[in-house]
C-alpha cells in the first residue's frame, strides 16, 4: 500500500466498540435476551408500510418527521415542538452527550446500567462519573444523595428508568430531587417506561433540563425499524435539532411508527399481557429459589439459587435454544437477565430452568 | 418553571444547524432542487419491502447490515470487511468527523461544496480549514497543490468528488497526491458517482486513509429510506465500527437497499436516461446565454446570462411551481443549481425559463 496509517484518532483506536445481544439466525432460538416485545406491531403497520409508495421512496423523507411529532403530541398531551426523532434511541443518546458534555467534560450515568453509556462516553473523549447503585444481592436502592454533587463534575447525566438490567423504577422524587440540583442535562431513559407504574411526562413542564427518551422498539414491537423519540422543553428540543443528522428517520419508519403510536390500544393490549407473564415468570422463579428485584420492565434480573452457577445456567439454556442475558460484570455475575416472552415461551424457559437446577 | 436554564455546550447554543433544500407538500410542484433521482427505484424494492414480515420488524435488526454488505462487497469486488452501512451519507460524515478530528483539531473541506461539512465541524468543536476553488464565474478549477499543506493543521479532508454544487470532477491525479501528501483521513464523497465518467474504488486497494462515500439516495432513487455506506479498507472500516450507532440501519431499508443494488442493470438505465437529459439541458441552457461547468453528476450549475439576476429567475420558476437550489454565497450569487429531472420536467423548466429570460 502507498499509505498505511489508520489515519483515526488515539483514544477510538484504543477503545471498544458496544457489542449489541446475540441475532441468532436459528428461528428455532427462543430468544429472551434483548427484550423484544415477543408479540407481533399492530397489523396497521404492516398496512401502514404496505401504503408508502415508490415516490416516497425515490423523495427526501420529512426531516424532522413532523406527522409523527404531530401524533405523538396528541398522544402526550403536548406539542410538536416538544417532540425530535431518532433513528432509535440510542441516536438520541449520542445527540445528548454531544450537545451537553464537550470533549473532557464529564459524562454521569448509573452504575449498572446501559453498557452504551461508557462507549458514548468514550467517543466524545469524556471523563466517566459514576453513579453507582447500592446493591446487596437482589437489592438494588440509589442512594437519596446520589445526585447531589454531580454539579461541576458533569455536563449530563444519564439515568435510565425503569433501570436496565435490575429492572428497577426510581422514585419520583428522586428524580426531582436530581433534576434541581444538577446543572446539567438530565435525560431519562424510559425505554422500558410502558411496562412500567409510572413515568416522568408531566415532569417536562416543570424543569428545562429534563430530556426524556422514548422508543417505539419495545412497547411497540418495532426494534426492527430504528425509531425513538425525545421529548422535553422546546427550547432544548430546538437546540437538539441542531445536532441531529439532517433527516435522521426514513419515510417507511415514520409511516410505520405513526402507525403503531396511533394503535395505542393494541400496543397496550401486549403491555398487559406482558405485565401478566412477569408476575407468572417471577413467582415461579422465586419458588426455585431465584431472587429479583422488582421488575417494571419487559423483563425480569434474576439472582440465581445458592449452589448455582449463573453462567452455566446460561450455557445450559443456550444449549437448549434459549438465549438468556449473562452479564460478566460486578453485581451481575450470578444473575440472568431474562425477557419475558409468550406464555409458550416463559414456559419452555422455566421448564428447562427447573431441569437445570433440579428443582 | 423549576429550572429554566438550557444545560448544552455554549458552541451548540451558538451555531447554526443544517438547512435542507425546501420539501414542498404539493405533487404539482417539479422539483429540481434536491437532486432526488426522477424516476422510481426498481420494481425489486417494492418486493422486498412488501416482503418484511411482522417478525422482522419486531427483531432487532442486523447490527452491520450483513446482507447488504455482502451484496456490495460482490458489485464492488471487495469484501464485507471493506464496507460499513450507514442511516444515509451523512451519518457516516458524522462518523468520519468524529473517529479522525478531536474538538480543536481541524476539519478541512473543499470550497465551496457541500453545506453540511461546516456543521459537521461545528459539532466536533473543530476548526475550519478551506481548501478552496479557485472560481472564475462558471470555470471551476482546484489548484494543483492545494491539498499539499494539510498535515498537521486537519485530521480530515472532505472532497466532493464529482463536487456540488459545481458538478465538476476532480482528476485522478490529484486525489492520489491529497492522499500521498494528506497524513489524515481523506473522505472522498461520491454521492453524485453514478452520474460520472470514473470513480475512485480502485485507491481502496492502495490508500489505508481513503475512506468512499456511497449513497443509494441518488442513483438508486431511494433518498426516502436513508442509506449509505463507506467503502475502505479494512482496518479503517473496523475503527468506524466502533464510532457507529449499534444499529445504524433497519430491518427495512436493508432489504430495500439490498434489492436495488442487486438490480443495478436497472439503476444504470437510470442514469444513462439521466445523462441524456443533462446533456440536452446543458446544450439549451448554453444556447439561451447561461454558462456551465461540465456536470459528472444529477445537476448543472448554471450561471445566468449578463443582465439576469439569478435570485429573480429562482423565484420566477418557484412561482411557476419548478423548485430550483439558489445559494446566496460567494461565487454562487448569479447561479442556478438545478436538478435533471425526466424529459417532461426538463422541458418545462427550459419553457419557463426561456419566458423568464425573453431568450
Amino acid at each position: 500500500m502507498a499509505q498505511s496509517f489508520i489515519p483515526v484518532r488515539e483514544n477510538i483506536q484504543h477503545m471498544q466498540g458496544y457489542a449489541p445481544g446475540e441475532q441468532p439466525t436459528d428461528p428455532t432460538v427462543i430468544k429472551l435476551n434483548t427484550n423484544e416485545n415477543p408479540y407481533p406491531p399492530s397489523p396497521r403497520v404492516l398496512e401502514a408500510i404496505a401504503a408508502v409508495t415508490a415516490d416516497q421512496l425515490r423523495r427526501y423523507p420529512s426531516p424532522d418527521a413532523r406527522v409523527f411529532r404531530e401524533a405523538a403530541a396528541e398522544v402526550h398531551g403536548l406539542t410538536p415542538e416538544h417532540i425530535i426523532t431518532v433513528n432509535g434511541g440510542d441516536e438520541l443518546l449520542a445527540y445528548a452527550v454531544r450537545a451537553a458534555a464537550a470533549a473532557g467534560d464529564g459524562v454521569a450515568y448509573t452504575v449498572p446500567s446501559y453498557s452504551l453509556y461508557p462507549v458514548l462516553a468514550d467517543m466524545q473523549g469524556a471523563r466517566h462519573v459514576h453513579v453507582r447503585f447500592a446493591i446487596d444481592n437482589a437489592d438494588w436502592h440509589m442512594p437519596e444523595d446520589a445526585f447531589d454533587h454531580l454539579s461541576g463534575k458533569a455536563g449530563i447525566l444519564l439515568i435510565t428508568n425503569p433501570n436496565a438490567p435490575s429492572g428497577t423504577l426510581l422514585s419520583e422524587a428522586l428524580l426531582r430531587r436530581a433534576l434541581e440540583r444538577f446543572r446539567g442535562l438530565v435525560l431519562v431513559d424510559e425505554a422500558y417506561v410502558n411496562f412500567a407504574r409510572r413515568d416522568a411526562l408531566s415532569l417536562v413542564h416543570e424543569y428545562a433540563n429534563l430530556l426524556l427518551l422514548r422508543t417505539m422498539s419495545k412497547g411497540f414491537s418495532l426494534a426492527g425499524i430504528r425509531f425513538g423519540y425525545g421529548v422535553g422543553s422546546p427550547k432544548l428540543i430546538s437546540e437538539l435539532h441542531k445536532v441531529r443528522d439532517s433527516y435522521p428517520c426514513d419515510a417507511v419508519s415514520i409511516a410505520a411508527a405513526t402507525a403503531a403510536l396511533k394503535d395505542l390500544p393494541y400496543a397496550a393490549s401486549t403491555w398487559e399481557l406482558i405485565k401478566t407473564g412477569r408476575g407468572r415468570v417471577a413467582a415461579e422463579l422465586k419458588e426455585m429459589g431465584f431472587t429479583l428485584p422488582e421488575s417494571q420492565t419487559n423483563f425480569v434480573l434474576a439472582y440465581v439459587p445458592e449452589g448455582h452457577d449463573a453462567a452455566h445456567l446460561y450455557e445450559g439454556l443456550k444449549q437448549r435454544h434459549i438465549l438468556v442475558r449473562y452479564f460478566r460484570l460486578p453485581h451481575l455475575t450470578n444473575a440472568l437477565r431474562i425477557t419475558i416472552g409468550t406464555p409458550q415461551q416463559n414456559n419452555r424457559l422455566l421448564e428447562e430452568l427447573k431441569a437445570l437446577t433440579g428443582r
